[in-house]
């Protein structure tokens, strides 16, 4: 009865036979099934009202896999969603493809694939198609995920670099680097009076929001891999314009700025997983701020730069706490290996 | 000078910094660049001219990474294309996510960026939106792909389980188990005078061409993971119908046969890459053998089976070559890991 019942994967659980049909029906459509997915076809038909769609994909590979605030599964979804709403489209549907180590626990598995259905399901999106493979020990880290979003471009929602202009505030929807630091924090072991927390979480509710009650903003992006620094260096050398930014104003938890300090990080370059940069008229900016905090994830929303002028040499400035001024360069890349 | 020009891939290359920025436009955008791709987005806008897509993902695991007639990225594109086109979909959109272990050799990534170019612009299908991640040495083996595709389904093609009736046709477009008999022969170092070589091709044009010239075509399937077992095994279940293959018919190269007959394998339930399953109307039949034959991806296309009739007991038998009957079953699953 073990080979019915195992507790962990086997290679023959993605060898399309008996053995990954009773995976796909007993573990996967358990945690995920709806009307789509269910049908176990190829391919999986979306029906759509408008002619345009807006397409996204990304691969997680985080570790380690289960974190605080959030595992893999609810990164993924959360990721997926969040590259889909910073550009002005409701997320709709999502594919889900695994990759899973053989030996990995079936009981993991499980928890994992819960917290896709469950942060699908609070966000209106559907799991509609998938695949699983598996590899050898050793081929694989665990688990690794990828989902691909679909999405529909609202059309009140007109953003793009090219909308920036100079004076634009730059805004954020509450503390940076949570993510990052978590994730540093617990892969060597530190812990914290106040323990860290992943910021992860779909911001479509928020963004939706934004979008629906303000007419100013012209440009957002979710400050993943690389951090705030660089989606305000991408901000910069795309516009050619500079940017300012305010250090006094940047919202930062004080137990993550502890951790960054004394593993020698800086906030700037670190993963959020449950943030937007948003550029916006700095007529609109304090309404933009005041809707983020009437709302639970933009409670810490803050103005934290502006847009200076178009220039030869685009550069990302940081107003220091003393008046300062330091160049925050874009991030080489090494910082945060396995951070998504 | 090494680190500006490395000839492996680093952590730092999925860091989302400047590293990344480097191997995406000097190495992804060299080989795949097109309008949409080039905006580097977080996401990518398709323009449609119907209100239904068909939406579709797998990743890509196969081992070695370079086959006969192949490699990881001409499979990750055909296979996509081929998900949709069963389905009766013209592909239009694919996104591309790589998984790269560190050391892996840039110039091997090249190739395959390379081939995955070459396979989506023959096939008019647009890489649009992509991700790449980097994971330690040993976290990964090589390389992972993962490729989610969009589809614009055909209004005449009505295919389905449902259409599927008792006297109907069972086609195929040529020879069974050559992927999977090639990766399996590579892998265990087998040479033989006629080298085998994998099946591996987009069949949209082919099946296009079908949809187009015969009204027949019930249903069909891509029999990859599991073979021509595991489709045939699908049909009769969820169609609670008998199904009879005759093995006189069933085309396989004799190269392969001898491989699977050394190596101990049934080539049913061995993958293909570049096949489908069609379930005709016994009409339609020699009308749509006729036209795969007159396409290079159908030339040795012939009728292999019959739907029989509704039973309680669903089986698929084989008619052996010698009059007997031997029931096909559904494979376990652990008959050949990373095939794809």
């Amino acid at each position: 009865m073990a080979e019915r019942n195992p507790e962990k994967i086997l290679l023959a659980h993605g060898g399309g036979g008996q053995m990954s049909d009773k995976l796909i029906r007993e573990h996967i459509l358990a945690a995920l099934a709806n009307e789509t997915l269910s049908k176990l076809g190829d391919s999986a038909d979306i029906k759509l009202p408008a002619g345009q769609i807006r397409f996204t994909t990304d691969s997680y590979v985080v570790k380690p896999l289960f974190f605080h605030g959030g595992n893999i599964g609810k990164l993924a979804i959360c990721g997926t969603i969040n590259d889909l709403a910073v550009t002005g489209a409701r997320p709709i549907a999502v594919s889900l493809s695994l990759i899973i180590e053989t030996g990995f626990e079936i009981a993991l598995l499980d928890k994992i694939l819960e917290s896709i259905g469950q942060t699908a399901k609070e966000n209106n999106v559907e799991i509609v198609t998938g695949d699983t493979k598996t590899v050898e020990p050793g081929a694989a880290d665990g688990i690794f995920i990828n989902t691909a979003g679909i999405g529909l471009p609202l059309e009140n929602a007109q953003m793009g670099f090219d909308k920036i202009k100079a004076g634009d505030n730059v805004i954020i929807n509450g503390t940076i680097a949570d993510h990052g630091m978590t994730i540093m924090s617990q892969r060597k072991g530190l812990e914290f009076d106040t323990p860290l927390q992943s910021d992860c979480a779909a911001l479509w509710p928020l963004i939706e929001q934004l979008l629906d009650n303000t007419n100013g903003v012209r440009f957002m992006r979710d400050p993943t891999r690389g951090g705030v620094a660089v989606t305000c260096n991408e901000i910069a050398r795309t516009t050619a314009m500079g940017l300012e930014l305010y250090e006094d104003k940047l919202p930062v938890n004080p137990a993550v700025r502890a951790a960054a300090d004394m593993l020698g990080f800086d906030v700037l370059n670190i993963a959020n997983e449950g943030k937007f940069i948003a550029v916006v008229a700095p007529e609109a900016a304090q309404k933009c701020v005041d809707i983020c905090r009437a709302h639970p994830l933009g409670k810490e929303a803050a103005i934290i730069g502006k847009i200076t002028k178009p220039t030869k040499t685009p550069l990302v400035e940081l107003v220091t706490n003393i008046g300062g001024r330091r160049i925050v360069q874009m991030p080489y890349g090494r910082e945060l290996p396995r951070i998504c």
